[in-house]
């Protein structure tokens, strides 16, 4: 297929943002929009054109969703923009020496069925097209690469210790645990539903598992789960499990602090009062964002596919067919509706 | 002096805890209780007779004074009985063979005029006497080596990097401000006066400081102070100043948690709202415990006093004369009415 005037115009169906976002977003602030594009190049661009396949729907997307007046580790969106979120694409055209048609990658698109990339040296290779492609926004890509980092080099685990991951059959949380049964370590997970706890048990291989919701006290529910305290803290939600978490923190506990989504909605976060045991406990507590970890990539899918392969990690999603409902999964996301990760199905070639 | 049977009786006056404390402790809380003291160890024992020549008051004893279902890291108070702090003292009377009359020592005692140290190995030996004997409740003490790990061993600062102190012209932070400009940093300070105001930029060397409570915003106090941000905050006090902080980290920043005195006297403590800037800036906050640091006060003690000799580090106390009159002296602390290192002088020889 060669880049030419004559190139075909196709509809391309996008997602947009309509308005920045205050508190709980809900899927009319988004738009289904229907477009086309061209495929082709820019004359003389070493930019490419992809079909996206499938797209990721993630927690951290609903910091895009307001205005900041400081710039933070990712640009807001735009109203009236295209969505942009990390997917896995076929290259379709290409003015770039290093990618051809047919090329499969990963990496940040955007919310519709063709993206013009202005620069695929952004994008990642798959080198594992043996494994479903939707695998590349999971266990294979950037919640793969987090849960990755965040456990063993943020918090540094020994085998033995006792892990908590809250959040825990989502995308990260799921692969935290069975990361920290491969270390050794005994790990305990919360979700909101029990079917979501039973998952943790039978499927993920957790120790132990708790529904949130279901508990009036979290401290008195991590006591019951952790008699000998918690030396590790995967922390996914922040507020009031934090708070009950460092009740709950042995001497010299670490907390990896990947994401806090109980508080992204909400207009002022929740105050956590129990800092004083960071102190007492000489806690670690330890912010990190996996793009700084991106050049590890390649290290990260090999080991990753390895443990895939022996069937030593297992990985659940929650697909969701149409690039029209994007927005329902997203919002979904912040409501726990997902069960395992959460992505839409564009396309399947 | 041999230790006999018909060892002297002396007067010995002794602070007590009255009961334990909830909110703001008072004067009224402690009790200085006429007593008196056989200088003369239990015959066979190992232990020694100090007499205590300088007490220190520190912001941690703060806790102490409440009881706790579960243990700290260091015991509660117990009500009817002596105070327990760090001091110096001298050696009167030993049964230990590593200890003998005229000995002097810092280390933890009774807040008395003599103590029967049960166990005098847990005492540091004082190789510096050429210095005022009481720097040992402070620059050359715990407080000293609070200061020195937080700083270097916790923060791990580079040259050039931003420096946050709270509580900055007390015991632990107007060293923390100077060890940062020996490292070459900028460092701001805050306090509660322009007197201590004054000091950290007259005296103790900080390249700016201000009265947070003549500050309606401390978020604009500290943007004012750190345009481009702050890498290392030496935290003391918490709840709000935290909060400020946060916003006002830059990338990969660190917080060392020394302690959050405007906390202690709280029924609930504040919460901290902005721990998404953990996340987001990658920040890590790490609590710590100086005696965890005890095994490395010899070469510490030896920096510090090199540093005093060469003028490096220039050091402020608030002595109060009289055992009578620890109550007040404690209690001044959580007020910030000590200007400097608070302590009592017992003794003066």
């Amino acid at each position: 297929m060669a880049a030419s005037a004559a190139a075909a115009e196709v509809s391309n169906r996008r997602v947009t943002l309509k308005r920045y976002v205050t508190g709980f977003p809900a899927e009319d602030d988004m738009e289904v929009v229907a477009a086309t594009a061209r495929l082709a190049v820019p004359p003389g661009s070493a930019a490419a054109v992809v079909k996206n396949l499938y797209l990721s729907c993630d927690p951290y997307m609903r910091g895009r969703m307001s205005r900041h007046d400081e710039a933070s580790y990712v640009p807001d969106f735009v109203p009236g923009e295209v969505l942009t979120t990390f997917g896995v694409s076929k290259v379709v055209e290409s003015g770039h020496p290093g990618y051809k048609p047919g090329d499969l990658v990963w990496g940040m698109t955007g919310c519709e069925e063709y993206t013009l990339v202005t620069n695929p040296e952004t994008l990642f290779r798959i080198s594992h097209p043996e494994f479903p492609l939707s695998y590349y926004t999971g266990v294979l890509g950037m919640p793969g690469l987090t849960a990755y980092v965040g456990f063993f080099d943020v918090a540094k685990p020994k085998k033995g210790e006792y892990v908590f991951v809250s959040a825990a059959s989502g995308a990260v949380g799921q692969l935290v645990g069975q990361l920290a049964k491969i270390t050794g370590c005994y790990v305990v997970g919360s979700a909101g539903s029990d079917e979501k706890v039973n998952l943790l048990k039978t499927k993920f291989g957790f120790d132990n598992a708790f529904n949130y919701k279901k508990e009036h006290d979290l401290n008195a529910a991590l006591k019951r789960c952790f008699p000998e305290g918690i030396d590790i803290y995967f922390e996914n939600v922040g507020g009031a499990m934090l708070d009950a978490v460092l009740l709950n923190m042995r001497l010299r506990g670490r907390v990896s602090m990947c994401g806090l989504i109980s508080q992204y909605n909400l207009e002022e976060p929740e105050g956590v009062r129990n800092l004083f045991c960071v102190v007492a406990k000489r806690i670690r507590m330890e912010g990190f964002i996996v793009m700084d970890y991106f050049g590890t990539y390649g290290k990260f899918e090999e080991e990753m596919a390895g443990y895939l392969k022996e069937g030593k990690i297992t990985y659940v999603e929650d697909v969701v067919e149409g690039i029209e409902n994007t927005p329902a999964a997203l919002i979904g996301l912040f409501h726990g509706r997902n069960v395992g990760k959460q992505l839409v199905a564009v396309a399947r070639e």
